[in-house]
């Protein structure tokens, strides 16, 4: 029983479910529903698919998410950057497949739920850290940008080609200039103003900035725009027929060779709607105090793209933004969510003519509007300061994605993050370090006033030791030795080193051997539990010209007091 | 004046030259002689090339390398491995450019040598350390192993195709054992026990067992060879016509594609070289107490196959048996291998008939014999116990060389002891740490019998903080928080952080964020004085609900005698 609780989280939701939950669910609910409506539209598109995909992105992934979730707010469906993923991937395979779009975005529906769940079952959820902050803020500028260019053509009426990246389409965009159509343009600021106005104001209107009516803009302007295509006759681009009716169950296509070529775009999208959705509902449970499941949310998550898969939808992820409206129309459990995907099913079987008449260009100005604020650089002036690096990485993930692609640039900038972390650890900070006042604590002595030892230097090595490193750390120690002449002791202080690997083992036997040549006796100290153990499997303490220390203090105070030593290589 | 000794080592070491020394060098210079002599013809066969482009290898490479090298002793020239890997870049890329066999090894020379020299340049001669100890072991290993499977087919008369990898190689000569051809087997078995008698008991018999003369046996089981074949006139595979003269000043041809794609392999050959020599280098110069200069050995290595590149030879590098063979000969500067030189160009200009009856077999004994001796598996034991991530590094350089070739093999080696790194750091080790008796240090509770405070958990992070663990590191810090329910205080001790990124920055505000809405104040204590100076540059220690200490024990002192704090994340 108490499994199934775990494995299921919405059967603790409904134990004490009472009428006033429902009550507050089922308004967010619908709320919820009135928002999701033209935004899952305007993605199917953006998407490259047709807008039922993206009504159908909102039924079955919703409900499932709702009853596996282990957050109870997070709402999962169709997002603007898994759409864009999924374009890039759709228009780089489909030629190739006889333009297969809709067997395509399946396939890779079920890729990512299968890659979310190996992701769990092998324990390996932590492969997500590799895409650092820096590089997922650098992607999600860059995506955005991509999103609001891809919207543009739309948005003017000018129809242009794919272009082989942002600033191709922009100069396609441009030099079509000419062939605005000031209809669509009309209908578009129109639209963007209208949703822009409702954001900003309706809420104050009601007395909180917040209130949920500031997000139901879309559906305002989607059924002005609608009203007036259809009122005036206009001649812009709408979205024409959708089907009625729900989703059928359906396979997607098993084509061995389109499944291996798609599979790199599977799991890229996989972790960034995994990190997506992370953090999403890490945020949303922090604000009441609770926590999410990681592994928990591999499986809903993954589970909800399967769920997409087999009913013609397209790839979900945790959405921040129907999520905020769902928290702010005062929702309680994941019931809210099902009300939502209620009012989605009756478009989906009554109201679909509605859309025949609905404006891309209003469409386009939906997603502007919601994309324009996730664009952020304002932590770049802290990270200038703080680690130039990883400005750096900001702008290789930014650059690369929008130049090479999303997943080109992804590993691009995955890739630089890891060569500087090899890079950076490759020159560590070596400090020669003296007593601090009586205190048996060493300091470093160009940071500090301390007391030093002619016979001894104590030296500390701020990094693990090991084969990026190895060959830098004996040079400089060397070095050390050279300056200090009289000394007959090195003490390597060896607090801040957590792991020697066998390059960093052969090191020491070598700089060992090196020093008892000269006369100059090796001791460690400070050597962490574990470390010491692994160092005991090995002869190295046996071999060591020198001695073991507890303490640095204890080392210096015997070694300063001790005549020249007999210096032997124990080896 | 100065620059010029520093730049060119032979000035130094010609001033205050005297006889005495010239009486040593010549000795050894003629020792060397005859041990290259053979081993050059042998090796210039491994590469797939014609017996004079290993001779011509040791003129104008030895000469500029002992012009330029800051190794007394380090005899640079033709070696196994560097021809196996020009070898295995030959038959790949000779079939798609008509077969250019000599202009493509000129052509790796070249670019080899322009390679050291941008690493000089460029001051990245450090990139050499990611190819680490376990990496450089399992290689060797593996190129050993690869080129006696090589030396077979002429050990045993056997002709066989190329073949795709070592195990395809043995098998079809395993196929084809009937072809045998007993008189080369004949040869090939008593040239091996000849350079093995020579090896094992010359020495002996002399009073010394690394006698040179020890090493001398390739030359008499190659005039043995020759002889037997000459006088018995045997029908065996034999070097044959081998042109006399010195080699002509040639420019490897230019062909854009060529050198595109030759590049990657040639990159590969400078790091080997570079490393191969710099290791022989440093165990020279550590027995006489001396060191070699890194950035010079670059410059004196790209030299001297820049003039490999001039002069129809192939890649050179610093070679461990000619080394040898020198110091043990009593060599004093580098200009033994200038006699060596003389020596050399000698057999080119008179005696290059002697080759014609020189038996393969006999060439591959020698090989064999030379190769037998750096297979080196007795590392692993010690290693087992120390580190197994390096054993499994070993073996995936090992059985990647042996199965996907020397460049494949190698980046699979080196990416995965990177990936390794990450994956170590992505799981840090974390202890809750109490006061050691009264001595004001803090140790491991689970590990010392130590004092601890309820109201306060002090935790030492054995780890940078940064992209690859910032999210594991929150999750058990909580999760410690969680165990310590009195605890009020949270005392992260950062004695072993050495970096911070912004990804681990951001999660020190969330966690400051999360402790503060439990009512626990988060302190930091021992931070480093470079990451204390990087944090003050952003706001965090103005943000952090607690405080920053300079010692853990004032920290605890003061808060385990301070009442409940009033938390306030003053963000």
């Amino acid at each position: 029983m108490k499994y199934w609780i775990h494995a299921l989280p919405i059967v603790d939701t409904l134990r004490g479910y009472r009428r006033i939950d429902f009550a507050h669910d089922s308004v967010a609910g619908l709320v919820l529903g009135v928002v999701t409506v033209p935004q899952a539209v305007a993605y199917a598109f953006l998407a490259g698919l047709p807008a039922q995909a993206g009504l159908y992105a909102c039924l079955a992934p919703m409900v499932i998410y709702s009853v596996l979730g282990s957050s109870r707010q997070l709402i999962v469906g169709p997002v603007a950057i898994a759409a864009l993923m999924v374009a890039a991937t759709v228009g780089e395979h489909a030629p190739a497949h006889s333009d297969a779009y809709l067997g395509i975005t399946t396939i890779l529906c079920l890729q990512v739920g299968i890659l979310l769940w190996l992701l769990r079952l092998l324990g390996m959820g932590g492969i997500v850290n590799l895409l650092s902050h820096p590089v997922i803020t650098g992607f999600v500028n860059a995506a955005a940008i991509l999103i609001i260019i891809s919207q543009l053509p739309a948005f003017t009426g000018i129809a242009i080609g794919r272009g082989d990246n942002a600033a191709d389409r922009l100069t396609q965009l441009f030099s079509s200039i000419g062939n605005l159509d000031p209809v669509a343009v009309a209908i578009g600021v129109t639209s963007l103003a209208g949703v822009w106005l409702i954001r900003r104001y309706a809420g104050l209107a009601m007395g909180d900035r917040d209130h949920p009516i500031s997000r139901t803009g879309p559906m305002f302007v989607a059924i002005a725009g609608t009203a007036t295509v259809a009122i005036l006759g206009l001649g812009v681009d709408t979205v024409g027929f959708v089907p009625a009716g729900l989703p059928a169950f359906a396979l997607p296509p098993f084509d061995p060779l389109l499944w291996l070529d798609l599979a790199p775009a599977a799991a890229m999208i996989a972790l960034v709607t995994y990190i997506e959705s992370f953090s999403i509902g890490t945020t949303l449970a922090s604000r009441e105090r609770s926590r999410i499941d990681a592994s928990q949310e591999l499986v809903a998550l993954g589970a909800a793209n399967v769920g997409a898969a087999f009913t013609g939808a397209y790839p979900v992820a945790g959405s921040f933004s129907k999520s905020s409206v769902n928290v702010a129309a005062g929702a309680r459990t994941p019931v809210s969510a099902l009300v939502c995907v209620v009012v989605i099913a009756a478009t989906l079987l009554w109201m679909t003519p509605l859309f025949a008449n609905l404006p891309h260009a209003t469409l386009a100005a939906i997603i502007i509007v919601a994309i324009v604020g996730i664009i952020d650089f304002s932590m770049l002036r802290e990270q200038w300061r703080f680690c130039r690096a990883d400005v750096f990485v900001h702008f290789l993930a930014l650059g690369g994605v929008l130049m090479l692609g999303v997943e080109a640039g992804l590993l691009l900038a995955v890739g630089t993050a890891i060569v500087q972390l090899v890079h950076r650890s490759s020159r560590p900070h070596i400090a020669v370090v003296g007593r601090l006042g009586d205190s048996g604590h060493f300091r470093n002595v160009t940071r500090y006033d301390t007391e030093t030892f002619p016979n001894v230097a104590a030296v500390r090595l701020d990094e693990n030791l090991y084969f990026a490193n190895a060959n830098q750390v004996e040079d400089r120690l060397l070095a050390i030795m050279d300056r200090h002449e009289e000394a007959r002791h090195l003490v390597l202080v060896c607090s801040a080193i957590n792991f020697i690997d066998t390059t960093g083992l052969e090191m020491l036997r070598r700089l060992n051997h090196t020093l008892a040549s000269r006369d100059i006796a090796l001791h460690l100290s400070e050597v962490k539990g574990r470390l010491r153990d692994r160092l005991g499997s090995t002869g190295l303490p046996g071999e060591l010209s020198g001695n073991l220390y507890v303490t640095t203090d204890e080392a210096v105070r015997e070694l300063a007091a001790s005549p020249a030593p007999e210096v032997e290589d124990n080896r």
